[in-house]
């Protein structure tokens, strides 16, 4: 009998929790620990080899008691609560699994993790994760065929199913709503042609291309917060250029831009007694005051748009120039535009999401220049199994599943970049749908 | 005999400690300290009431001994060191005078200032100082006759003067070049026509006003950071416009907004190895790669300007498309763009430079409205007894003078918005050249 400790069962735990309980004929018991016992019991749904209980990630004597009796710990915490598990899960010499980037304190765990012969995997869910792992499958087969790489750029998004896309946005929330909002901030940096880029935030919706991914149409992508980390990750140190980027569908970026140049997703200041404000009152703050012109035309002048564009639509229809009330206080531009947009870009109960990732790869071999797509597009079956879930989740669970058997056996702190680890998984991601189309172009 | 202690004798104290040597003959002896002796020994120039002597802040000792033998104490040091000069001058009874804006910190001694009888003067420079004292001389001249306030705007501005003003920016530096380059980061606040106004630091430079000043032509006025602080500070509650502003030639902002908005402004990451790097590869860095697309080209497009205009004539004259290496390392592009301005706007040693200010009030009196604008232009005499150097100097010496002489009799902290203030210092001021000129227009 093995083990299975699985800390938090919030919305993107709850496929991986699944397939862990389906494959419990292993001879496996899965213990799901939550602040919420109510959320686990959900996700344990009265499996027969599953568990809920109520944890407290602080509570040390609680902490240590559950990773003793443990074989292996799936952490779905915040990020920055990973690190306290991490420390236990070496010492009591356990494996850790999580979906999260590495930070500086779980890396410094790196050589006590190998002496004690734990695994710590890290960044296996789906950015990071299937991301890394789809990545280094395309870059080692290129390599070994002799191939040199010259361009990676790489694209993910999570957006709304084609059949439930149906307001001019083209989006919906799929997750945290706040991230959306604040995407972006700081300076982008890319190498493109051997040169350094680095993109300032009020321009960065500007600065998108446009991307076609299988049949799903087209989108469009605007760069990522750092892409040259990558390079070391990934082994491509002399590689020319270098981009991440996230997908958007055509038409999202040019009205966002107007949203972040009006100063709309500035989170530094509270404005006060903002709900006594009205949308169009809000908007307005941003706008100069021009006698005998309306709300409407201030913003089309300012940004050069027509009333009859479809951006200009984008932002009549999220109710921007409305007498609504706002409905929170005290509150940043940034969080009253979310409280604004949570009204409209609802996922319904019965809409589906979607999940879009495209790597782009240039490539010389025998002295000849190829081009070489690789792409994914995951449908959600419902609102509890989305497609955000599924890709975080499993390859999180098959991986779990993996070391359990014997199949990975590594000690210290990784990603997915090695062939040990992606090529089983991704192997298995394929029975679930998960599989990336490669297209010669 | 008095003892007038002067701490810190940098570029602004020079014509201060100068006109307090020659108030002298009032029975004074003025003790300049700074950490520099060098610096100190300069500002008195071998005057026989003067004495030189080397001062560290952060010797309790020598500061308490120092502030105990002085009648008054005047810091000219940095802001955040105010504090500590002011508990000692509480705590020994002596009154103090800086330039600087009250921080928490300052406006806490308030009650034990007024407890030991010491008057901790602050604000009463140029900007904040000036600026203050004559606002509140025209307010409350058209409050006593019965006249409504409706709106208040008022602009300052450093640059050079007329004779000397030959670069295509129409300026130089004639302060600190760090916050010139720094400049309206963060958001500007203010009110117009009752509505509250956020510019997001990306437009700062496109929301601008024409200013007609005096004899001295055009100016832009751009919004500070926050004007919201003066209707309280003026007795001005319920007014339904007010907006402070900094002042440029005409034509600055729209170049300065390009720099700004490619992103060259951002004091918020190092980029490495700058010092590797040319102007023109500096610039490039915040441009896409397109190929067969000069750098020239691509900024010129982006902004949607002419090679032809006089603000492209400006950015070619910084000499940022050049191939001229950069001289700094390891530097955010603030730094960077600010080595690139210090080699051009470099106020020549035969330079003289300029202060420039307006307020202007609208009012309604007998029930009609009725306009006055109120404007000061202040030239250097030379590069050590600048316009800035005079209008940031006279008004602390002045007012040191007043409390010596009895004038002033107040306790607590003070800004000088109160007539006992104001009025005495802006009448001696006029001596010295530095006088409104009001027009009702």
């Amino acid at each position: 009998m093995k083990n299975i400790l699985v800390i938090g069962s919030g919305r993107s735990a709850v496929t991986m929790i699944k397939y862990l309980l389906t494959n419990s004929n292993n001879n496996w018991f899965v213990k799901v620990a939550d602040y919420s016992k109510h959320l686990a019991l959900d996700a344990i749904n009265d499996h027969p080899n599953g568990k809920a209980i109520f944890f407290d990630v602080n509570d040390s004597k609680q902490r240590e008691k559950e990773i003793l009796e443990a074989d292996i710990v799936l952490s779905m915490l915040p990020a920055s609560m990973h690190i306290t598990v991490a420390r236990d899960c070496v010492r009591l010499r356990k494996d850790l699994i999580t979906a999260s980037y590495v930070s500086n304190e779980i890396a410094n765990l790196n050589k006590q993790a190998i002496k004690s012969g734990v695994l710590l995997l890290n960044e296996i869910g789906l950015d990071p994760g299937i991301d890394h792992m789809s990545a280094m499958q395309v870059i080692n087969k290129i390599k070994d065929k002799g191939g040199e790489l010259t361009s990676f750029k790489s694209f993910c998004g999570g957006l709304v199913h084609p059949n439930y896309d149906n307001n001019p946005w083209n989006y919906k929330f799929t997750w945290n709503p706040r991230n959306v909002v604040l995407a972006g901030q700081g300076q982008a940096q890319y190498v493109e042609n051997g040169q350094y880029k680095y993109i300032p935030y009020n321009d960065l919706f500007r600065r998108t291309e446009i991307i076609n991914i299988l049949g799903a149409g087209d989108f469009e992508g605007y760069a990522n917060r750092d892409s040259l980390t990558y390079r070391k990750a990934y082994g491509l140190e002399d590689i020319s250029t270098i981009l991440r980027g996230t997908l958007r569908r055509k038409g999202y970026c040019e009205a966002w831009n107007i949203l972040v140049n009006l100063g709309l997703t500035d989170d530094s200041y509270i404005i006060e007694n903002s709900d006594s404000m009205t949308n169009r009152e809000f908007i307005n703050m941003f706008l100069p005051f021009i006698s005998n012109k309306t709300v409407e035309d201030k913003l089309c002048e300012r940004f050069g748009i027509s009333i009859n564009s479809s951006t200009y639509n984008k932002l009549e229809w999220l109710g921007l120039f409305s007498n609504e009330r706002l409905s929170v206080r005290d509150s940043s531009p940034a969080q009253l535009l979310q409280s604004i947009l949570e009204k409209k870009w609802i996922l319904g109960d019965n809409d589906k999401d979607m999940i879009v990732m495209q790597h782009q790869f240039s490539f010389i071999i025998n002295n000849k220049e190829k081009r070489l797509n690789s792409s994914l597009l995951v449908f959600g079956d419902d609102t509890k199994h989305t497609a955000m879930a599924k890709t975080v989740g499993l390859p999180m669970g098959i991986a779990a599943k993996l070391i359990l058997n014997g199949d990975i056996k590594l000690s210290g702190v990784h990603i997915p970049t090695l062939e040990e680890i992606y090529s089983p998984v991704l192997q298995e991601l394929e029975e679930h749908g998960i599989n990336f189309v490669e297209e010669l172009i």
